[in-house]
């Protein structure tokens, strides 16, 4: 029991989600497991975090004889509540956060907020996961809950460098299907979107967002195309998001 | 009149801060100017967008015969929704988000709200610069209006490259006491933050988040370090998060 790395679940999805609970009965079989997950689904909140208002965290069931607490505010609120609060003073191995319903890849990682849950952990200095299943509508979680629990044991061992999490895809095939896992960049394609506009019954004008994915990477060596292709895309994301290319050029303009 | 350049301005703090009123009168000077923001208070939204929800805009005095558009949404929704459906047709030669109240430095960058409405344009292929002021209490945006007025100026004659937006940050001093201009990179000084837990009239726990940053830049090579230091602080910031550095050690873990 003293050996067993402690590892933090977190997610945007909702702690009632699938992803979630398939992802935490996985890495219990080997890991002090604690989920701490937000209250209610938060897909594309991005790296929203609550500071005008309180927030709380109450005991969920999550499995038989197994609670987790749901934390009624974003995914980063709930990391960084875990992090500060619910398990401070606590040795914490390993972050996960997923597993998503919905890939995100290309533009969609500044969205999302599974991303923004192992960023935080990362912030926070711990090393991080965030784990998506490339599918709305997909319901299996037993491929992608397992890899979690393989690339987790790999991370405990290696380490992840400061600053660097790791994003992961896994595309919505049965496993002998997938063909492989590659390391990939984050791909250059974004959402060629738009906006319904609409009358309510006050025939007042509303607008909602529609629109897909423009997928412009044609190589498997970024994420997007990566999982389009069948294979597992794994992404070191940083938080850096200086241009280090642009700064001399900037320099030029000399501004005073 | 047709030669002037036509501006998208928008903000995190809402369309009634006193930040964007003072940016807009600068920027009318010399261009068709369009305000297009939150309705109300979004701080620390990060890249949040609303998919699960409709969306709402209204008219909305600016200045004396000056209407925007108060977008009921974050400040990524009142980009997306100008670019996509309230100006569609029309090309937007700059888009500034600002001034908002408090600096947007270091982490901070990742849970701003004012970068990412900057962020959402850059991504629309529109030339895009987030503005803050360094202080919450400061209240004369003068000296920062002006020098948005003056790096829009530059920015339209030089452009931007793709997918990277211009991140400037301005003391909160008097024109005359600022020390001049710096092209800086992203800091390091991240939140040393906690809860605060209370009861609240019926005995239940909340909590509610509190810090200060912990300034670790010690060179005005930082944004954080070179506004403390009384620079303004203009940085280049992308939206590609892909740790290169890190791609071949993990293609080394040979995950299968």
């Amino acid at each position: 029991m003293k050996n067993k790395p402690l590892i933090l679940i977190s997610n945007d999805d909702g702690i009632e989600s699938d992803g979630i609970k398939a992802l935490a009965r996985e890495i219990r079989k080997f890991a002090e497991t604690i989920v701490i997950a937000p209250a209610t689904q938060q897909s594309a909140v991005g790296h929203s975090i609550t500071i005008s208002n309180p927030i709380r965290a109450k005991k969920n069931l999550i499995d038989k004889n197994f609670y987790g607490y749901a934390v009624e505010g974003t995914p980063a609120d709930s990391v960084k509540l875990a992090v500060r609060n619910l398990l401070k003073g606590r040795k914490i191995d390993l972050l996960i956060s997923g597993i998503n319903h919905g890939s995100n890849t290309a533009i969609n990682i500044i969205y999302s907020g599974t991303v923004s849950a192992a960023t935080e952990g990362t912030i926070l200095g711990i090393p991080s996961i965030a784990v998506s299943l490339a599918s709305f509508t997909y319901n299996d979680f037993s491929t992608s809950a397992k890899f979690s629990a393989k690339i987790a044991k790999t991370v405990l061992k290696k380490g992840l460098p400061k600053g660097t999490l790791l994003n992961v895809n896994v595309p919505a095939l049965p496993e002998k299907k997938i063909k492989g896992v590659l390391v990939t960049k984050q791909g250059k394609s974004f959402w060629d979107d738009r906006y319904d506009s609409r009358l309510d019954p006050n025939r007042r004008e509303y607008f909602w967002l529609t629109g897909k994915m423009a997928s412009l990477d044609k190589s498997i060596e970024f994420d997007q195309k990566a999982i389009e292709e069948g294979y597992i895309s794994l992404t070191p994301v940083h938080y850096d998001l200086t241009n280090y290319e642009m700064l001399d050029e900037i320099k030029s303009w000399k501004i005073k």
